[in-house]
Order: C-alpha cells, then structure tokens, then sequence
C-alpha cells in the first residue's frame, strides 16, 4: 500500500452515496507533508518529460498543483468557474460539470499562457466523471499544445472518468485507485497498480 | 524596491478603474519562483510566532498559502464560497463581498479543523477592500482560536482594506503596497516600508 492509500485508510471517510470524504488532508483542510509526498510522486513519474506547464482547476487543484510545480520548477496554470476582470482578452473555454455542485461550470484559461510549445501535465485532486478533466484536455487541444500526461491524487475506479481518459489515450497516473467502498463497513478497497 | 515590487513593475499591467492585472505570475498563471519567495519572506516576518495553522481563501489564495505551508511546515485551511458535499457537518460561516466578482459570498470553515489552540496565520493574494479578510479574521474569532497576523501578497494601500485591518489590532503584513497607480502612464508607487 503506497502512502495516499495508507492516509485514506487512516483518515478518509466513506459516506453513503459513494462519497469518499478527504476534508481533513486534501480539498479543505490541506496535509502539507502529504502534499509534498504528492508532488515527488508526479516527479518520479513523470520524470524526463519536459513538461513546460502544469494546468490544474480551480480550486482544491491549486494547491496539489502548486506544491508539484516546486518539483517540476513550471508555473503553474488554473482553469477559472467565472468570468473575471482579472482574466481578460481572448480565453479558452469548455464546459465542465460539477459532481461536487451539482452544476455545469463554464471553465476558462487565457490564452496568452498556453501555446502551441507547451508541454503540459494536467494534474487534480479527484477523478470521478471525469469532467473536469474532459474540459481541461479539451482546453490544451484547443491552444495545440501537448498533453504529456494527467496526474490524479484519488481516483474513483468504480467510476468512468478513469477509462474515458485511458481510451482517449492519455496517460493517467492516479496515485490511489479507489475500485469499492462500503459505507456501512468503512472499507475502501484499492486497485493494484 | 523588493523582489515583489520588481515583479509588479516588469509583468503587472495597470488598467483603467484601479485594476492591478498580476495574472501572468499570481492569480492565474503562477510563478512558481516567485511562491517560493513570498513564502520564504512570510516565514522571515513571522518567525518564532509559534502558528499551528494557515488559513486562506478559495481560490487564487490557495496557490501562496500552499507553498507557504511548506516553510512553517503546518496544515493549511481554505475557506470555501459554495455548500459542498465534501464540508458537511458544523461550520463557521460569514459573509465576503468579492470586489472581482462584484457578487456577495457566503463563505465556509468547518468546526472540525480550527480549535482555540490554533494559531492562525491568514494569507491571501490581494487586499483591496478588504472584505476576505473580514471574513477570515471572523471565522477565526468564532472559533475563539488566536490571530498571529495576516500575509498578503499585494496591498492596494489607495483602498480601505489595509487600514481597516490595522486598525483592527491585527499585524499586517503585505509584501508590496501599492499607493498609486496610473492607467495612462502604466506607472505604479510603492509605499515605502
């Protein structure tokens, strides 16, 4: 069992309605050593890549994202939910749905800051649906920059956004791999990778 | 001049109606570099003062308080402006008009995660008007735990946020302070710190 796993057993908790709750170290309260662990793990991975820039969402991305680009020395880049006047002129935009909100968010990124040179990791939080991610890759294909590859901290196997990102080919690295979990029980069981 | 003012200087761009953009290194592209100097300036400014936590706003406050994090070595806490099935349970709540977004937030902590142990540093990308902080600060008193200080990136020193906070008590700490501004000239005035 590699570290995310072993901080989910310890101190995730599942909910009925396939909620996985990580508030106390992920995407509200933020486990600063964890996330350093996070980081090294994209780097190992990712490792002779060449990426140029990370692009993430906002907002629990940010802060995975940010601690990972120490790694890699790249800015980091994130996908906006609203229009802004800091964020003017020509925009990338794709739609992207909510599981969290329960919405669909318009998600924007300038288009100043990714180019056709750009060697981009994609990097979240969470995968479920997948929809984030569908509109972020989207948003790269749209400025003709690469895709080197898409790092996830916790991963929802039982889910699609997993398979609908490995079929389009792209390379998924999710650190822990959630394939059940019992609320009843409080057991979460891991994929093998 | 430090390195913040300098940074400001060469990338930000002045707009008409008191608009710093700083987009391209702080609130949607993000100089990584630059993370790194802020946190290590916040950490310089607040040492020996004993925090056990950093607490900030969703979403571009985040980015700062992560990379922060990794020199106090402490959680970090992000303040959320959406109800979310990832924060149930009790929360400290208060209101924030967003200056950006011209919109007033409801924003959320959960009980869990600030205790009357905490010493809180708050951290935050802009101070215009002030009204994050407001809220924050709020938040950290409902939860009866103690305000060290408050970090900022870029203080508009023209807008009644920073003197608001100052007259308050609270140690105030911005690394840049912009006096002046002037959309025409493109020219930006320091206060001398």
């Amino acid at each position: 069992m590699n570290f995310l796993e072993e901080k989910i057993l310890s101190d995730g908790i599942v909910k009925e309605g396939n909620i996985l709750k990580v508030d106390s170290f992920l995407n509200h309260q933020i486990d600063i050593e964890l996330m350093r662990q996070i980081g090294q793990e994209f780097q190992r991975r990712f490792e002779g890549e060449r990426i140029t820039k990370i692009l993430t969402i906002e907002a629990s991305g940010i802060a995975i994202a940010s601690v990972a680009a120490m790694y890699f020395n790249v800015p980091v880049l994130f996908a906006k939910k609203t229009q802004s006047v800091n964020v003017d002129g020509d925009k990338y935009s794709a739609e992207a749905f909510s599981f969290t909100h329960k919405c669909t968010n318009k998600v924007f990124v300038s288009k100043k800051y990714l180019s056709p040179d750009d060697r981009v990791l994609i990097i979240d939080d969470f995968l479920a649906l997948g929809s984030a991610l569908i509109a972020l890759t989207d948003i790269v294909e749209q400025a003709g920059a690469t895709i080197v590859g898409i790092g996830i901290a916790v991963e929802k196997g039982f889910q699609d956004g997993g398979d609908i990102m490995r079929k389009k080919g792209y390379r998924l690295e999710s650190i822990a791999i959630v394939d059940q979990m019992d609320a009843a029980s409080g057991t979460v069981k891991f994929r093998e990778q």
